[in-house]
């Protein structure tokens, strides 16, 4: 089947199953659950298959972690099925009841986005995760996960799709496999609704420059951790080290270290400590390198997300100086603020345009799980729509729906009927 | 100053202006009202030279008509100020209050989007109301109105400007003149986070297929009124006579009349002649030409936003079939079902893809002010962020902000702190 009738088709169940009652899709959910455990020598199997070419390919040691599914990776998606179904229904949420006049009331009411296309890393636990934020929220879903997972993904999605015939509509989710789907996937704008690209900044424009549909990016994380001249230096230097260390290929953790002036002699050098002590890479310029052993950072160093064991560190005048670094140089991911003072944690949180404005705590904390969304498709950078973590919410949009009872414009310029707008 | 430069000053005012109390933003909003009183015989006589050059150029009536900025038109924007000041502020709404564990907070609290690019038609009223709604908001904006309009255009916004110099930074809302300007104002997706054209559906595809820009569409309206078999005929009537000739160019007209071939031999004589007698021209399908004297329509009728007095006929066999063609031929703005059957209405309801889905009804209340939205920037058909009409809410976004007192996520997996989860 080509891409264009899978979209087509997955339009067609889009409609069905946003009149789905949440019973159903929790029905969904559960089989999902039991015929992961029920298949499960078979999807680690095909997984061994998929790690042995990656193997063979000489893939790198991260990326082989990511691709690996076993006993313990089955038992978190799972347990992320079960945080989902513990969620309410996202669906028919009313934000908004208001009486236009008499006997004409105005609802907004959430409702599925439709078809979403979805294309992500080589993760065969994203492939479920995803789907299943899907089926919770009524979205039909395109899913081409990396190459490296095929057989995994395969035998993941078979097992799904398998369960949920006659729970689901025909065409609920498709496995896309190759490159050339992708593109022509990207010409569906009559049939898919949104592209949720994760990867790297490049691949998201490049997504963007080749279609029209919109575009949910969940690219780079710059993020940074801002010490303030009144912060409490001994949680300033475990914040850092957990922003820093606690994971290091990941898109929450801090690349960026800004210490305002007064506090750097005390702060930093036993900040940088610690941070060594992880074996951590420092950068500073010229001010930190005056208070500790670091290399120079260039102007290179403020514009990198390192994904790796190295932090930039720059000494700033002012927390206006901190704000206005952020939001040039960073990427509107997340960023923190450690300090006491009640003010300067205003002025940081209105000041810097990111997704998560954080004060006194780790940017590692910017995550679906840990807000409690029971999973997450992305974190969102761009403004448009859902921003920050993307959980079950952000895949819905909603409808005005108006009730009447035989209400026309002409009457209200008549004056036969007046807008009340009275809120119910 | 290239538009370059023009949107970098935006960049940098909509820093300032998101922070800005709504004190000040409401100082601003009166002043402007001040400032065009102040200032009318001049914007009239501007108004008047933009007219004199239409009729020279042999503008159509109607567009002449949207073109004039006179007392009656100034009476309108300066109203519609009075309503966005009466509204409650959009910025600092909390929509998410949650401990993820004791002493961290998870806030997800409303901000403006930041800089908003708007392509609008030639109606100069619009050029006031939109920059209101970006003060109201706390967006700053770059605005290119028609280019008949442009005399006009100028005073209005000299004339706002003059009067919020000192209460909004400089650069809150720049004028763009010419459409080399549209096109470099395209180019800046590091400084303009969204853009609004109003106009055909082959501007807004032109707009999305030249900028990485989120664009908002807000493009055609082809909008269907369906009456059911358990339709009140008398209802039925004024309310399809309402949706189709209460105003003709505007895009929340029905230009497609659905009915159920039970009701058609009751209904469809009675609201033929009722159109008939505000002089609409109806297209039917076959069955439509048996039951009354109409034109054929064919395919291209039922694609068709006419904007003008011609309405499409079609006789369907269920509630199913219309709603099929409705998200078939539909551009997901506005429909309505008439029907006395509470089954049928939610089926309508759930199955109409669309930004409003309206019962017993006109299509024609689709719109901000009747909605009590103050003033709208216009009406969007995508379903992405802000769906429908679009008043200061569509033009917000939100931050995560989260406030804690040191925590790590190192802690979260030593045990040493757990999730909580509890709403506040």
């Amino acid at each position: 089947m080509h891409v264009k009738d899978q979209a087509a088709r997955a339009r067609q169940a889009a409609y069905a199953l946003a009149a789905l009652p949440l019973a159903s899709r929790h029905q969904a959910l559960r089989t999902i659950q039991d015929q992961l455990k029920r298949h499960a020598t078979e999807i680690f199997a095909q997984n061994n298959l998929d790690l042995q070419q990656a193997q063979a390919e000489a893939l790198a040691y991260p990326l082989l972690k990511r691709l690996k599914f076993d006993e313990a990776k089955l038992n978190d998606v799972i347990a992320g099925i079960d945080a989902l179904l513990g969620l309410p229904d996202p669906l028919g949420h009313c934000s908004l009841a208001r009486e236009l006049t008499p006997g004409l009331n105005l609802y907004r009411v959430s409702c599925p986005i439709g078809v979403i296309g979805v294309i992500f890393e080589s993760r065969p636990d994203a492939l479920v995760q995803i789907a299943a934020l899907c089926v919770k929220s009524g979205n039909a879903a395109l899913l081409k996960g990396g190459r490296e997972a095929l057989r995994t993904n395969r035998a993941l999605m078979a097992a799904m799709a398998e369960g949920c015939r006659g729970i689901l509509p025909e065409g609920w989710a498709t496995l896309l496999e190759t490159r050339d789907d992708v593109n022509e996937m990207l010409a569906q704008d009559d049939s898919i609704d949104l592209i949720i690209p994760r990867g790297s900044n490049a691949f998201v424009r490049y997504i963007m420059d080749h279609t029209r549909i919109p575009v949910m990016g969940h690219a780079e994380g710059l993020c940074h951790t801002y010490v303030d001249a009144d912060a409490d230096p001994a949680m300033a230097v475990r914040v850092v080290t957990d922003a820093k260390t606690q994971a290091l290929a990941v898109c929450n953790a801090t690349e960026t270290l800004l210490v305002h002036r007064q506090i750097a002699a005390d702060f930093l050098p036993s900040c940088a400590a610690a941070l060594r002590a992880k074996g951590v890479e420092l950068r500073g310029d010229a001010a930190t390198q005056a208070l500790i052993d670091c290399l120079p950072a260039t102007e290179e160093d403020w514009a990198s997300e390192y994904l790796a064991a190295i932090l930039s560190i720059k000494v700033v005048d002012s927390i206006d100086e901190a704000i206005t670094h952020i939001n040039h140089y960073g990427s509107h991911h997340t960023d923190a603020i450690i300090t006491k003072n009640p003010e300067g944690q205003q002025r940081f949180l209105s000041g810097v345009d990111s997704a998560g404005v954080y004060v006194n705590c780790s940017t590692r904390f910017a995550d679906g799980f840990r807000y409690g969304f029971g999973a997450e498709v992305g974190i969102a950078t761009g403004k448009l729509h859902a921003r920050g973590p993307v959980g079950v919410e952000g895949l819905c949009t909603y409808k005005y729906q108006l009730i009447g009872s035989g209400q026309t414009v002409e009457d209200t310029v008549t004056g036969a009927i007046r807008y009340t707008h009275r809120d119910l």
